[in-house]
């Protein structure tokens, strides 16, 4: 079976190390990540949500933190804040850097960033097929206000710096209109027997990869069933800051809005899911986002441990059969 | 008073913390810094001697080793090699690699080499002003044989990888034809009161400072003595491999013979030294230096201490007063 999940950053590596262990020895996986939060610091090309899900697949990541790697130090970082060299608040590890340094240099040696993913990969061997969504530039800006005006900062800016704690007014793809799929993205999309949405963030991990063109009509037209998990469990993110930027797209922090958010395949509508899985907490939103032709299910999402995780791609896996045309 | 040297690495530096030591509060020290076994590993650029001035004269350095920081660590590089991306034979430390990160950064958004030194400098405070021989990229190479046949290889790889234990054929400055002095070497040449050359590398470190085109002839033309240390004690080197670079410039390892290279600024003749220091053990090459128009003396030159460092700058000083014309 060929399966295609969009993933952001942590919620998204969770889910697919789940993922792996349900599927069989012949399964395949492609992971299509997010890139808009890609940030240039310090002269380097940093990619969170890849390397994220690389590190979390490969036995690299910082279990607790979810992001960076484990057992890291901050030599690097002392030093560039001893030069008076920032951001400081954007905390590279010293293992992290390395990774950075090999992105940046095969970059700079001419390679596209989905043949710098696949040599990061060699090392790591995540058991995934990981792929840029693009590789274009594409950065994620976020309009805010505060006493010095209105303006747009990088998405990693809002969400690491200010920790969202201003309203996202705006959520600007810089680059997305003349990005193009990355070698291969489109070609697993159209392949696939599977797609997935993990309960990644709806608006800057996943929506970030709905906005490189031709991605989502790809997936509109996609024979396989896609079905998505939500995020949002009792009207919150169950981590992160999703509802700050669903708001900045009109969209509630509810694992329904989020369903009619994307849309249903259903006859006569232009949406992307066939299934959707909601946490038991909400099942009271289950028919509402059946009205909208989504089939859904209220299961237990959190990924809590690893046989939790695994049991929601289970049922996630399910429910595309069942809903498989 | 305005004292200009050049200097190479762990010799010039640690020559330069002895002139620091002996010269008043208000003299001027101007270093132009050999750059010709300048690097780009990893994609970043390294200076290796300009570092270790830096960070010799700014209390960053390792004492023992002589060059790179002190109390380093060593996570980027053990990233890499994981990453299977080397060279593995030049150890950069962490901190070492933040340096090299910002200097890469500020020279990616277009400053030139020594106004990315000057920022450096402004955090490790040399006490110097020190500036690099040349904005333009040179790169000493050195033509070996062996069993692969004659090749040209950079002088890092020669002198680091190979441990300069084939003979060096040739000494090629690349690039050096077309580089031009950095701004304010040839000013701080034309100003100055007395000229030193370290006991540096005649060939890889002064040589190469000397092969930019112009900083030889305003040398020639200063009106300020010239007056240089002899790197070679005893018929060796005091460290490095000086005598292996010495036989691809057909001079031999000692201490008359690299005055003699320099040659003298006497009357009639084209060479740059007015003044030369050999070591004790050398006092009966005195004479052939003298003969050559170069006033030498015999003093000790082992740099075993400060006091033995700062009186090795005296007694340079003190022979650019007897010289002076």
């Amino acid at each position: 079976m060929r399966i295609v999940a969009l993933a952001g950053g942590i919620g998204g590596a969770r889910f697919l190390r789940g993922l792996k262990d349900v599927v069989g020895p012949d399964d395949e996986i492609t992971v299509i990540g997010n890139t808009g939060d890609d940030i240039h610091l310090f002269g380097l090309k940093v990619c969170p949500d890849l390397d994220t899900v690389m590190y979390t697949l490969g036995g690299g990541i910082h279990e607790e933190q979810g992001w960076g790697r484990a057992e890291e130090s901050f030599a690097v970082k002392d030093e560039l804040a001893a030069y008076g060299v920032g951001p400081a608040w954007f905390g590279l590890g010293d293992k992290d850097f390395a990774t950075h340094i090999v992105r940046t240099q095969m970059l700079g040696a001419g390679y596209p960033l989905s043949a710098v993913t696949e040599a990061l990969c060699h090392r790591w061997q995540p058991g995934v097929r990981l792929l840029p969504m693009t590789d274009d530039r594409v950065e994620t800006h976020v309009r805010i206000t505060d006493g010095a005006g209105t303006r747009a900062v990088h998405f990693q800016e809002y969400w690491v710096r200010l920790h969202a704690a201003l309203d996202a007014e705006a959520i600007i793809p810089v680059g997305a209109d003349t990005a193009k799929p990355a070698p291969g993205v489109l070609e697993a999309i159209a392949a696939a027997d599977v797609i997935l949405f993990p309960p990644s963030n709806p608006v800057v991990s996943i929506g970030s990869i709905l906005t490189v063109p031709g991605i989502r009509e790809a997936l509109a037209a996609a024979p396989a069933p896609v079905v998505g998990l939500s995020p949002i469990i009792g009207g919150a993110p169950v981590r992160g800051m999703a509802d700050k930027v669903l708001a900045a797209v009109g969209v509630a922090a509810a694992a329904d809005a989020v369903a009619l958010h994307y849309g249903g395949r259903g006859a006569g509508t232009p949406g992307l899911l066939d299934g959707w899985l909601v946490d038991e907490a909400d099942a009271a939103a289950v028919p509402a986002v059946e009205a909208a032709g989504i089939a859904c299910r209220a299961v237990p999402l959190l990924m809590s441990d690893p046989a939790a995780t695994a049991a929601m791609a289970r049922a996630a896996l399910a429910l595309a059969e069942q809903v498989r045309r």
